[in-house]
């Protein structure tokens, strides 16, 4: 007898009908003898409706009220949710965020869990209860709603699994699980049976995006093991787990294709102190997030200057472009030209620490398919280089044929 | 500086532009210097819709689940609201009905408020604040959500003006206030400024349904005073409170017709100890409300035998004849009559009680327009009869010429 986290999101959940198929789900589990616990998001389209009608108020409504508003999206599917498990004659008990005992700081929209006492939740589970958790929300020690922001769902699911110390934790989604690359760009593309935090980490970080990176970056810290898998059929899906020795045989874990960068490159920047961090606080305060960043060594005969190039959010690049305008004159660079025509690639593995050549490989890859490379960033498991846009899926499979097959 | 409970009834804020219109009304007062508590319903609709999903999912749902799944509905509205006065510039704080401090007993769906610990509510009105707290809910020592059931949200509103001894409680509904009679029906008649606990809850009872009478019970056991009146113009409503002195020089204080009841009569039924229980057992075991019951003595020269009637709402009319039919055998009746062609006209007032002659001089109006009576029932404050359906408004007209112009 297994203790199981189960999370659904909104498109699981989008109407009564999908909501009886998770009933369903749940009820096949418990009946092989596992207590679970099923962590619900709100139905697909309901959050939209309720900040629609929101904004039609008040365009920046107060975020205290936001929370309170918000907070009824998932507390409607956890009661729909135990209804359909009644209706297959599984006893069933919901419960809010506040209920479940999950406590967030103050910060409202994007509260922090502080600590779980998930005491009404065992009581409930021993009673021979469904429990299911509203996700994405919890309450202040002073008893105010809040929300847990983007990816909160998952965030509820495994800081409770770790809480209930559960045997698993899954992840319904509506894709099968992590994949070795886009499968829709990548015929060859396989599921990974497994893969580490690491590497889930850097892979979502890079535009394959399964799940929020502050839930995997909660369950490496916790160890929550987990499982990515498909509410649409009953494939095993993804385990995300520690690193194992075994985890090391495998070079590259997945290819990686982010097509929503833009990069822009000063050009003779003067190479003297102060200069890199005038650039970026003055881009940081505009609250443009910069990803990659490379300069070279400076070159030139009088005042020594360097090429200076970062990538930001494709939605962002008109903002950069004002922001280093207005620093021409007082950083003293020659020109700056921006460009969104560019894909950043990259390959993730843990296996890259214990194996030489990965990067030669690809660059020599890359070389083979007349890919120019434009820029380079690496990190202890990652590869990244930023490439023409128009020959960006192309470097893709031939990456990942080169390494993965 | 008036401490002022106000509660909108799910019309008022049935869309963000109603809930504006709300805001406004609140802010008024605010700028005035009260400091102001809002009970709301849920919008229009929303109740209904979120029904309608459960019984998709499951016929009878689980009681708990539906106090869970119906409480979004007050609690969506309090965030709206609450933004609607941001937008005035106004602060003010939402609070759930577990966060306003209602407690209550654990009958889900018809939870009675047991006691309310406004605390942190004053704390928000010290701090300056409207707080705008979610009607129809409360929450079980034990932390489990409950509604209150058909009215709750005026419940609520009269409950919090108790506990917080509020100078005012306002019931904002559609209508102007409590009529000497339906206006629809009757012309002449008049909006009245005041009106006592009593006939308010005979008036309620009488299908002059304004709220439900547990809310006037409740009002009545802990003299709040409360006014109800018009959310679409300034026009004062009318108090309900305590009966005064003065009140009893007005005889009568209000008409009312209910054409929403149909009656049965048994004819012959034996004369002995045990017949009636048996039939009203029997209908209350149906879950029937028996309204008016009439028995006269008995008569004729072998067993003595009576002739019994009733009234039921028209639509438990078809179940009463059945659980009727099935006793004939054992009860011993000779045949049973059914009509819903009745309608009931009652006049309330509790001058009645100080001034003689009021059924005589009612039924001397009915008699003058050719009304046949077909039951009687009185009380200390109100006199009821039955009549045919098709005469009448007709004799509601005349008695309320008779009585009050």
């Amino acid at each position: 007898m297994a203790l199981i986290v189960q999370k659904y999101g909104g498109t699981s959940v989008g109407n009564p009908e999908r909501i009886k198929n998770v009933a369903r789900r749940v009820a096949e589990y418990r009946r092989r003898g596992d207590k679970v616990v099923v962590v619900v998001s709100a139905m697909s389209g309901v959050t939209d409706g309720l900040i629609k009608m929101a904004k039609e108020i008040m365009p920046l409504p107060s975020e205290r009220e936001m929370d309170m508003l918000l907070a009824t999206g998932e507390q409607t599917t956890i009661a729909l949710t135990a209804i359909a498990l009644h209706s297959l004659g599984v006893p069933a008990v919901s419960m809010t965020g506040a209920q479940a005992g999950i406590i967030t700081d103050g910060v409202h929209t994007k509260a922090k869990i502080r600590n779980i006492t998930p005491k009404k939740v065992h009581g409930f589970l021993d009673g021979g209860n469904v429990v299911i958790v509203a996700g994405f929300q919890g309450e202040t020690p002073e008893g105010q709603i809040t929300t847990l922001g983007r990816g909160g769902s998952d965030l509820t699911a495994i800081a409770l699994a770790a809480a209930l110390k559960a045997d698993l934790c899954q992840i319904y989604t509506d894709v099968d699980g992590v994949y070795t690359a886009d499968p829709r760009i990548v015929p060859t593309a396989r599921k990974l049976p497994e893969v580490s935090y690491d590497e889930m980490l850097e892979l979502a970080s890079l535009g394959a995006k399964v799940m929020q990176s502050r839930s995997v970056e909660f369950a490496k810290k916790f160890g929550v093991v987990f499982e990515v898998r498909s509410s649409l059929n009953d494939n095993p899906g993804t385990i995300v787990k520690e690193e194992t020795k075994n985890m090391e045989d495998v070079v590259i874990r997945g290819v990686a294709l982010d097509k929503n960068q833009a990069k822009v490159t000063l050009v003779a920047v003067p190479d003297k102190p102060g200069v890199a961090s005038r650039i970026f606080k003055a881009l940081a305060e505009a609250n443009i997030n910069v990803d990659m960043i490379v300069q070279n060594i400076s070159h030139g005969t009088g005042t020594p200057s360097t090429d200076l190039s970062f990538t930001v959010e494709k939605a962002d690049l008109l903002k950069a472009e004002k922001v280093i305008a207005s620093l021409k004159a007082e950083v003293g660079f020659s020109q700056s030209i921006a460009t969104d025509k560019i894909g950043k690639l990259s390959i993730v593995g843990v296996g890259m620490r214990s194996h030489s050549g990965v990067a030669a490989k690809m660059f020599e890859t890359l070389a083979r398919e007349k890919v120019n490379i434009d820029m380079i960033s690496t990190s202890e498991i990652k590869i990244s280089v930023v490439i023409d846009l128009a020959k960006g899926e192309q470097a893709m499979r031939a990456v990942h044929t080169a390494f993965i097959g």
